[in-house]
């Protein structure tokens, strides 16, 4: 099942649905309100709600149409978004042969993977598919990073691994966008914000795909394309820890029903380049991930 | 004004509330829910809900004792927390002679200041004033620091420094507790998450204090007692940024009511001494600043 957070454009009210085929079927009007109107609270319900969700969307009726909706992420506003970094070990070699001067400094050939080691990234600057982010005014240096965005759907803490998926609701997309200037001076003080928290920086979606569209987690195609020049292609194979490791080891902090853990991004990124030209207006970043659709960032002055 | 929030014991409701002399009005139930029950919207109400809650406060009425409610934090959970870091030099200073090996790679000297660095807190890990917080099970070196929250209180983006305080609905305590070895290795990566958000290590309160109670934000005097022996005590005064250059360095993504900004930590932590000591159960730390109270934190197993 493919479940959407959006706002109708008719009525100016917020609701969730499934996506089927021909359009989209508020689940919160179908079930005459027993289901709620927002993610986070139809998460809470766990397995009844899930269930009851896939009852209303096999029934179908009246659904909205793509005109309809203004599309939001999949959880506007999550709890937690948990980054874990330099997980794709390929991504970890192009910083360490990265170019500008203020990363030099940085020993990341000294990175360790003892444990996952990441960071926080402010839930307020969550963006849907399809946004139109703002270049922040103090970077000249603006990436992207195509990663996967695992949504918690069950409350949980010290998760073992071999039960890592009772507790994700689904996945979706996750471009996580970088403002590499300020985060190597972030980075010289051992710590980051700005840099992965700006407004804008978190474009999640389209959609939060249920686990049983997923055939294996660990090897999904990921793919990301630059005004449709491909830029980033791996696949989850490629990962230093899994799905079911992030979220057993991120579990030593509680996870809670719509936190976002994000999977750290293969190679590709533009500060990896000899020659980097940083994201400009009118660039459009378009990330598919098998299954979980494409997610569309368009970058604007 | 100081302001509250709480759980009503007898009803089970929660709400927010005036501390008077004599007890906690329930500004919720004084208003006849006019006002609403959780401090976030009650922020986002601006100057008309405080003036409404300044109001209700003079005119008195019914009051809650102490023993009438469960105190929570003033934000039970805030949109987003941002940390400083090394806001105090002196502690810089400390952290530059840190005893353990896993620390000693960092080269904190480098440490730049070219403009205000820091991180983000898990909003899961707020606990009140009173709260036992367990010693996780990764931290052999559980240490305190203390700390100013600064609650936002309004929304603002790019805030002028000399604005600063149009956009802060009060101060409160924070006991900044930290799971140092796990830091160290975060640290290492450049990055930092666990060490900083496990369940409990965001101790804030015991209330929000608006401005108009503190004579001079930047001249306010800090001091942390571990079982009733000084550890740290310090100013405001010795803040590298002061509150109003915190409020326009992290408004340079958008700041929201409710959102908390931390100011860093004086010298004194265990960490910064040639034998330290970590937290074990049965410690108590009291975290007293001028005009805002005294934090009290538990330690349990």
């Amino acid at each position: 099942m493919k479940l959407a957070s959006f706002i109708n454009k008719s009525t100016g009210t917020a609701s969730i649905g499934a996506v089927l085929d021909d359009g989209i079927l508020d689940l919160h009007a179908a079930s005459g309100g027993e289901l709620p109107n927002a993610m986070i609270p139809f998460l809470e319900l766990g397995e009844a709600g899930m269930a009851r969700a896939r009852e209303l969307a096999a029934a179908g009726g009246d659904l909205l149409s793509a005109d309809d909706i203004e599309l939001q992420a999949p959880v506007p506003r999550p709890g937690k978004i948990m980054h874990t970094s330099c997980n794709f070990s390929a991504h970890l070699e192009e910083l360490t042969t990265w170019q500008e001067p203020e990363w030099q400094s940085h020993n990341w050939s000294d990175f360790h993977f003892e444990h996952p080691t990441g960071f926080l990234e402010a839930p307020s600057s969550v963006v849907p598919h399809g946004a139109s982010v703002k270049i922040p005014h103090f970077t000249q240096q603006l990436d992207y990073e195509i990663e996967i965005g695992v949504i918690i759907g069950k409350k949980g803490f010290r998760i073992p691994k071999e039960e890592a998926f009772d507790y994700v609701a689904g996945l979706t997309i996750f471009n996580d966008l970088s403002a590499r200037d300020i985060q190597a001076r972030e980075h010289s003080n051992m710590v980051i914000l700005l840099g992965k928290s700006f407004d804008g920086s978190c474009p999640l979606g389209p959609y939060l795909v249920t686990m049983d569209e997923i055939d294996d987690p660990d090897n999904m195609k990921l793919n990301l394309t630059l005004n449709g020049e491909e830029r980033q292609n791996s696949s989850t194979a490629n990962m230093v820890y899994k799905i079911a490791e992030m979220v057993a080891w991120w579990s030593n902090t509680t996870l809670e029903p719509g936190d976002v853990l994000t999977t750290g991004s293969p190679p590709g990124v533009i500060s990896g380049m000899r020659d980097p030209v940083y994201l400009k207006p009118g660039d459009q970043i378009d990330c598919t991930v098998e299954h979980l659709g494409t997610l569309t960032t368009h970058i604007v002055e």
